[in-house]
């Protein structure tokens, strides 16, 4: 049963052009397990000034920013951790006595993915996307020491312009590319999509591939993940982003660790909904 | 049990220097009993400007509105309901996509209880305060028909002004007038106050009044009220008005009227904080 709210109950939010339930569950679920006094709600808003100064106002101790917030807010915050301000991008503030924060969990989940999966950065790469969170896999790759992959965006402009920012090449196809390790930051094979039974790479090249990254998480069991799983392939999947991207949320606004089972019954329960 | 937090989940709030538990249990007690998908968190800020336009930016959907921000939230709004435009005091806030009209519902909450009570406005009456809830209740024996009555104040400006803003007459102190009707606006009687064992008015003039009212809620039978009873005189409790005000702001956030006996069970559960 959940802790009933009172006066020292600590708010956590999000903010999201269409919010869901999937945050709100999984932080909710943890709050109960570890009996915290804390509470999750998600919000959105056509006034996003305002609503950061209510957040610094109100005292709400930490909030996920979702599209089309993660660049917006920015101006709006009193400093950056790291992992925000090399990619431009906050999806976390952080609320230390009416002091914002801007953190990105989606970074340094992909970077402890990359690092706990072992894969090591000798390893080529083709990343195919260029939006924010393609931005966010670049960089982490260039972080964790990668330095042979390839940008893979139809748009030249911002193929382009992600490639040169993170240091790595670019391709409008992966064309004749056989890279090591496959990266989709794309909506293929996204749920509700219009490409949701595409694989995000060409059957020859998952086989060639030794290892392969879908950061869709909705499902996790992309047509991309089962054919390589099919493969034999190790994977890195979504989900894990997504549960770890929040997980780090909930330490930050916490101070708490939650065990490995307890993250993993939470992130079942928040899919549930 | 509560209705889970989700993204329909209807926020509800307060705002006060001293943040309790008592309007948070009894709206998410009703919230509960009626099953609706609410919930009720108390705040407190440094920035009025800044919470009030997390209210409008978030969509929080109501706000309680607590010492000492009655009269500084006024500018902050779009419009106000007659109950608040006429004592320049809000205690609730009402958000309409965005619009934010204040309201004073522990004047609509007296008001109704001088009506429910019968007390008729051919009574005189002395009313003991010269506060913002004191003004509350004179404008609202004014508005309800009373002619012939006192403010007592030993505080000359505060109280005149009063007297005069309300079209009654000032005395600093009861003196010879045996009202009847007594009406107790000060912090005489309430719970942990310097003055908690004491009556509000003489024995003498409870013994000559014929109904006897006393503001203070903590606790609702203070010696005032606990007086008047041993005496056989009808009472209206400052739990009362309590409950009605919140009763008030739920049917104004939710658009439902609890039964009286959910009220009951509510305000009960609210006191047991």
């Amino acid at each position: 049963m959940p802790h009933a709210i009172d006066k020292d109950t600590q708010l956590c939010m999000s903010l999201a052009g269409r919010p869901g339930n999937t945050g709100t569950r999984f932080h909710n679920h943890l709050y109960e397990a570890l009996g915290l006094n804390y509470a999750y709600k998600a919000f959105t808003t056509h006034d996003l000034p305002a609503a950061v100064g209510g957040i610094r106002a109100l005292g709400i101790r930490g909030c996920a920013i979702s599209m089309p917030f993660k660049e917006a807010c920015i101006p709006l915050l009193d400093a950056l951790d790291p992992s925000a301000a090399v990619i431009d991008s906050v999806n976390t503030i952080v609320n230390d006595q009416g002091r914002l924060t801007g953190y990105n969990t989606d970074f340094l989940a992909i970077a402890q993915l990359l690092d706990s999966h072992g894969v090591s950065p000798s390893l080529s790469f083709a990343l195919r996307g260029s939006g924010g969170m393609a931005k966010a896999v670049a960089f982490a790759l260039r972080q964790a020491g990668f330095r042979q992959g390839h940008i893979i965006a139809r748009n030249p402009a911002a193929g382009q312009a992600l490639a040169q920012a993170s240091g790595f090449a670019w391709a409008a196809e992966l064309g004749e590319l056989r890279p090591a390790l496959l990266i989709n930051v794309t909506p293929i094979g996204m749920a509700g999509g219009p490409e949701a039974e595409d694989l995000a790479f060409p059957a020859e090249a998952i086989e060639r591939a030794e290892i392969v990254f879908d950061v869709v998480a909705l499902p996790a069991e992309t047509p991309l993940i089962r054919h390589a799983r099919a493969l034999g392939k190790p994977v890195i999947t979504g989900a894990e982003v997504a549960t770890l991207q929040a997980l780090e949320q909930f330490v930050l606004y916490t101070g708490r660790r939650p065990s490995p089972e307890q993250v993993a019954r939470a992130a079942a329960y928040s899919r549930q909904s």
